[in-house]
């Protein structure tokens, strides 16, 4: 048959896609190879969040502990942890194919090609199957990359599937890559115990964040005693007796029980016959234009465009290109600002422009303004005060909102709505935050005063 | 002397009011009679949040011990906390003070009374002044109230004044009145392991929220064991043999180690000559026009205008008095939608109307719609899924926010800016949420289904 709508791959990205255009009474098959939910739900946010969220308790303990307040001992089994995780995935799991079925989406498990023009060929374990299509949705996602050398061998050097997929947590791990997913990983490790390495080719922790983000983060690292070696490149990693091994380009080797290598990510976008389709890749991404056509009527979102490697960006994309293929949405896509959060204790927030970004656009009028989280009592009663929130102005507007320290993340969704609004001076006021919060933070660096960057 | 300004009060209110004042180069005095802080900082808020924040691995902890995903235990050393407390308001007192000192505001130590019209006599330790001014705000904040028969002794029966001021945390607590208050500090006590008895004379804990987010709170507080008495008066509270026996209106006799009495708080403004300086008062609260003006040139704030007991609201009742006595605001006050928020775990937040508000006011439009946070992978990681989020609609608008559970507080300044902006449907997806997020409740609820209110 032919679907109006045929959606490769079911992260969020194409699952939402694939629900949208049904509630808009499209009909609608879904491809998927592995697992619904994708990388997100089964490799990637949802069971880091979930250790996270179990070992929370450590981490609140050991800041009362360090103000001789509050003793005692925690003890998360991982093992009974990791069992829990998958639980909550299979039901996960269950719950989106309940919703499939009840807005009347086949799903086709399967590895998806684009055999000829309008059609999708679907190998899956029971044989073949073609699909006819109006509308193509490519949202086939992302996987581990790795420079040569550092590719993980399963044993002792892993890639992030393959460390949420542990029997045990390991006493002592490097990390190779002091991006988001390896300090989230890294944070749970330590709260387990284990001794931290953290290296990266870059001069900083978390590169991609304001520099006074990644300074304020390494110093956090470095009282909890990580070793954080920055500026150094890694020539290879191997398992040698039974443990990892790393080599550095200055020759030194560092040993530990496992290797974390998370250097990035990159689009899955071979093997699917997307060139039969019309689709033009740069670098392995999708090209789309303003409406995010890969090639008429067929669509790429999420991480396969390459654009923002987030899940809620694929799935604010997959909202919209439901929208057109329904036949309501006829101006460009919109992706507004977009909140990026690394989670943990401490977090970082961050929507809109950095204070690099907005100064290259406009020099003349940037401006930053900023408060410490040590004045606010929230962050007090936690007992964790390092940390700032800062805002970014161009020509008199918030353009950016950073963030750093405890549950900065909770600033997301207002710093969001703030900056899609463009708040001036003015607006400071036109809401009230409510007191005490460590919302307020957000509100006192709106009002602090603001410093030219230059 | 005679100054722009004189406020009478340096809580919230009263301090923002003088500190605003003065960056406008108006010249201002403060006469408080106790701290600094106020009743927020010193018995109120700032202390309870100290408490929960330090308690909260003990909370975290069993959560999880409940899925045996972790065991362990968490020992709060309460005379360490209460240690912790007095420095952390002793060192934002002297924060406070030097804020005062740079921005060349007169403290004024003892208490005020309007003598003459355009004065104000301050009786202090070192004898009397008399202040003259121009302006006036009275921002004399709220002491605790009792009905007959249940004032505090001060032994075994305490309001929450005496209940922060303990030495050690009773084994056995009694709470008389359901209201926040009663319900932050119950939870503190839980923590410590103290049994639990809550009495309220209305038909369901937290009287003034959502029936619904009644219902909830009271169902997790009921697995906690705690014996929840609703609909029920009580007679009296006294110390007897070192205990604290309740007698409620059915005669029953009910003992613990300590009672605490919240059954409300009401103005200061007694003592204080109001009426000479032409303030009028009903039930103590004095009254003011749109502009908070209880006088010519007198303004009330906070408390002690009685509309809105909550800090931040007189933190926003005082930029507005000092923009208009700096001349910067010529139109009425306008507060915006007001959040409140009960700390702890569960939390409940609220903003703008309720249900029953909205339907009072427009009953042929109002709509629900909901999220539960058991589908939510955030309240999932912390193990606590009870709860909800509510979003009240009329005429196709949101009018109001409503939710309970763990770290809903988390919602409540998004909730503010999309009450304030009066979000319809088509604004759903102007902003992006961070997935994963608590926050993407308020996003679920947002797009839910709606429920005619009838």
């Amino acid at each position: 048959m032919t679907y109006d709508v045929a959606v490769i791959g079911a992260g969020p990205g194409g699952f939402d896609a694939a629900v949208e255009s049904a509630r808009y009474g499209l009909k609608v098959a879904l491809v998927e190879k592995r697992d619904l939910g994708g990388t997100c739900l089964n490799r990637g946010c949802i069971p880091t969040k979930l250790w996270l969220g179990a070992t929370s308790a450590i981490e609140e303990l050991r800041n009362q502990s360090r103000l001789k307040v509050a003793s005692g001992e925690v003890a998360v089994d991982f093992a009974a942890l990791q069992n829990r995780v998958q639980k909550h995935l299979a039901g996960t799991r269950k719950a989106m194919a309940a919703q499939l079925g009840e807005l009347g989406i086949d799903l086709h498990q399967g590895e998806g090609n684009l055999s000829e023009p309008g059609k999708v060929l679907v190998r899956g374990e029971d044989g073949e199957t073609v699909l006819g299509y109006k509308n193509l949705v490519i949202a086939t996602g992302s996987r581990p990359t790795f420079f040569p050398g550092l590719e993980p061998d399963g044993d002792c050097v892993l890639d992030s599937d393959m460390f949420l997929d542990q029997k045990t947590m390991p006493a002592s791990l490097i990390v190779v890559g002091a991006g988001f997913i390896g300090l989230e990983m890294a944070q749970v490790a330590h709260r387990f115990g284990a001794k931290i390495t953290v290296i990266d080719a870059m001069d900083r922790v978390a590169p991609l964040e304001d520099p006074e983000v990644s300074q304020a983060l390494g110093a956090i690292f470095k009282r909890w005693k990580w070793d954080i070696r920055l500026s150094q490149r890694v020539a290879g990693c191997a398992t040698v007796d039974g443990r990892a091994e790393l080599t550095l380009d200055s020759r030194e080797k560092l040993t530990a029980d496992k290797i974390l290598v998370a250097v990035g990510r990159g689009p899955v976008t071979d093997n699917i016959g997307l060139r039969k389709a019309g689709v033009e890749l740069q670098f392995g991404k999708a090209v789309v234009n303003e409406f995010l056509e890969a090639a008429p009527n067929v669509y790429a979102i999420g991480d396969a465009n390459g654009h923002i490697q987030l899940a809620h960006a694929a799935s604010h994309q997959a909202h919209y290109v439901a929208a057109r293929m329904a036949g309501r949405m006829e101006g460009p896509y919109v992706p507004g600002p977009v909140p990026s959060v690394l989670y943990g204790s401490p977090e970082v927030m961050r929507v809109g422009q950095t204070e690099t970004d907005a100064f290259l656009q406009d020099y003349d009028t940037t401006e930053t303004s900023k408060a410490m989280l040590a004045a606010n009592p929230m962050a007090q009663a936690h007992a964790a005060t390092q940390g700032f929130v800062k805002v970014i102005w161009s020509a008199g507007k918030v353009v950016g909102v950073t963030a750093v320290g405890h549950d900065v993340s909770r600033l997301c969704t207002a710093a969001t709505l703030i900056v899609a609004q463009g708040w001036r001076e003015v607006d400071i006021h036109s809401i009230m935050f409510a007191h005490p919060s460590l919302d307020e933070a957000l509100l006192t660096a709106l009002r602090a005063e603001r410093t030219r960057v230059c």
